[in-house]
């Protein structure tokens, strides 16, 4: 077969490979802001020429931005650095809380242009999808108005989805099981009047992730784990530059891992699982001797930063068992970071510091691994704006 | 820029594209033997021309060949099956044993076309790789004579690797630390007489979970675990087609995961490591009280097949044990496939039934995930066989 031919053949493909190599160049600068086009032929591995026209191309449609007007000096031009454009596309994130609703909406750098919450009692999905659907329409109308372009809608749920985010699985907390959502989802959002946008549906844990993942500053990571830690545990994987769903669509479980073999009953019906030791749930079960009600987070972290003894010791014990867990996370995914996250947060130094030395002692002789551990960022915002980062994370995955 | 221009610009990587498409033709046919052309453009996303040019050129270089001669019918010419070519490019893996090493010669479809082992003390790194390139040897030659071309050779070794491969970690049944390895490895091949190859050196356990992702029969998955139980314990995992080496290169020390807070000392130094409950030293101790001698394996076997009721119970309780590490490693990763491996297994349906009824136990009420539990296929030569498909796993992953 001629040359001519050969190449011909290669280019059947020329919009799907600009698509790949588009969005290659966006993860390039979302990891790196200030790089240049001809650090981005680089690493890219594209070719200068390439790269300079795709750039241009994400320019004219909102992605990228020059970070500052191209200087000349004795040498010639330097090199303009990019930067993921904060002006002009906007992102939807949506949390649907055990006990609120929270919508929220952002640039490209992850930063909070509007946001409304809303109380919420656990209600049938259709009636929570309805409400959900006013809220995002309000925030969706003043993007509009201010001339935005939304990019796409994500909304985080406190359960299990499947892989393809087209139904929920268990939502133990909204008693919610088995439900088709995300057709309902697109048919509230256009009776609510939303415009037609992309809609993505995922696990709560999953989206906080993504918060620290897609928006995190600095560090060049592809790979970690979130800890969403509140009545219950959940948890949030980042592998390779994607979220991990697992087979199911279940992995990051890690609330439902065993710390003890026959320990305390779970409500998932298994016993002696890691959110029987470390959740709200847990810690006001063993300061109040009673599985009902579960202490508000406030009242729980009020006792604790007051030094009731029950409380401290309820604590410390909590941040034990997070400690083992942490260490279980590491040693078997060897994450680049772990985030700490959730309403347990607040629980403060005496919850956090015994859980740093239960695993700083775990890992004794030798470190397999030297996972970063730090606190979330976005606090209560963290899965909606998790879920805003899913947005942009759909779209450079191409 | 006008058109031409773009499309110049875009196939600036012509070389690099065409790799790419080449290996995700290989990937999909070795996942299902008896693709044809058309179903592989098909399932690529790549025009038929570009696939039959890719086709004709890997059948050429030995990769793919033709499962049947093409059929004529009364419609015209049935679409031909493809398949891995199994009879002209091999590959070597090689295992570094606590006790022995092992060298096996595969062909592309995974079938042994040669072993040798020789058993083995341990010795510092030079005169270990030294013997192991004398083995190497033999296989390359006894390959090289029968007009295979050898497309690498890879070494699974008992200990952590960085993700580079190039040096060894921890190898503590070795008394290795920190050392390099790739580049004696090189130099010992070449010393022993062995033609230029592509080398490399993974973890043991790592090495054992490709033997049954990448020669695996049928099921279509992208993800494993396997667990290799002797000794010690390790994890090799393999999520989104590839081995995840985590961090550090550490991902998957399941064995040092932690199943009871303030547990049993570990040789790692923590306590209550996976480890200390499921290994043969664990239930080698449970039944004669002291930790060393370590009993072998078959006497372990013998023990329990025989009925001694001492070592029926401690066969149980590691059982017991591992249905909670499988239960963990389930709701952190959700895997379509966990395997069961390493010398442990040879303790039968005491230790294995166990293990499953404890792991059906704590599924209780939520099933979070619903991977497949089986037993390991390569037996002993787990290692060797997953080293040599890693060569072939490599190659697929251009
Ligand atoms: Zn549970
Ligand atoms: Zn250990």
């Amino acid at each position: 077969m001629p040359p001519s031919e050969h190449a011909e053949a290669l280019t059947g493909n020329q919009s799907l490979i600009k698509r790949i190599n588009s969005a290659a160049i966006l993860r390039l600068v979302r990891q790196e802001a200030g790089l240049s086009r001809a650090d981005l032929a680089k690493r890219s591995g594209l070719t200068k020429s390439t790269v300079s026209l795709l750039v241009q191309e994400l320019i004219d449609e909102g992605w990228l931005c020059e970070s500052e007007a191209p200087v000349s000096n004795a040498v010639g031009r330097r090199p303009t650095p990019l930067q993921l454009d904060p002006s002009r596309l906007a992102l939807l994130g949506a949390e649907i809380g055990v006990d609120y609703l929270n919508v929220v909406a952002c640039n490209l750098q992850g930063k909070l242009l509007g946001s409304c919450q809303q109380p919420y009692s656990p209600s049938d999905l259709g009636s929570t999808l309805t409400a959900l659907a006013g809220l995002i329409a309000q925030q969706d109308a003043s993007l509009c108005a201010q001339g935005w372009r939304v990019l796409g809608i994500s909304v985080g749920v406190p359960g299990t989805v499947d892989v393809h985010g087209h139904r929920v699985g268990m939502v133990p907390n909204l008693g919610w099981h088995h439900q088709d959502i995300e057709q309902p989802l697109c048919k509230a959002l256009k009776r609510a009047g939303v415009r037609q946008s992309p809609v993505k549906v995922l696990n709560e844990a999953n989206a906080a992730a993504l918060s620290e993942y897609v928006f995190g500053t600095g560090a060049q990571t592809n790979s970690l784990v979130y800890l969403s830690m509140g009545i219950g545990v959940g948890g949030g994987i980042v592998l390779g530059d994607r979220l991990h769903l697992g087979h199911d669509g279940t992995a990051g479980e890690v609330g439902h891992t065993v710390l003890q073999l026959d320990g305390p009953p779970c409500r998932c019906g298994s016993r002696g699982c890691a959110e029987t030791f470390i959740s709200q749930r847990a810690v006001s079960l063993d300061i109040t001797g009673t599985p009902d009600p579960v202490l508000p987070i406030d009242e729980l972290a009020r006792r604790v930063a007051g030094g009731d003894a029950t409380a401290v010791a309820a604590a410390r014990r909590a941040g034990r068992y997070l400690g083992m867990l942490m260490q279980n996370i590491c040693n078997m995914l060897d994450p680049a970071v772990l985030v700490l996250g959730g309403p347990m947060v607040q629980l403060g130094p005496v919850f956090l510091d015994a859980a740093r030395e239960c695993f700083a002692g775990l890992q004794a002789r030798y470190a397999f691994h030297t996972t970063e551990v730090r606190h979330c960022r976005f606090g209560i915002n963290a899965c909606a704006v998790g879920a805003a980062g899913a947005v942009l994370h759909e779209a450079l995955m191409a």
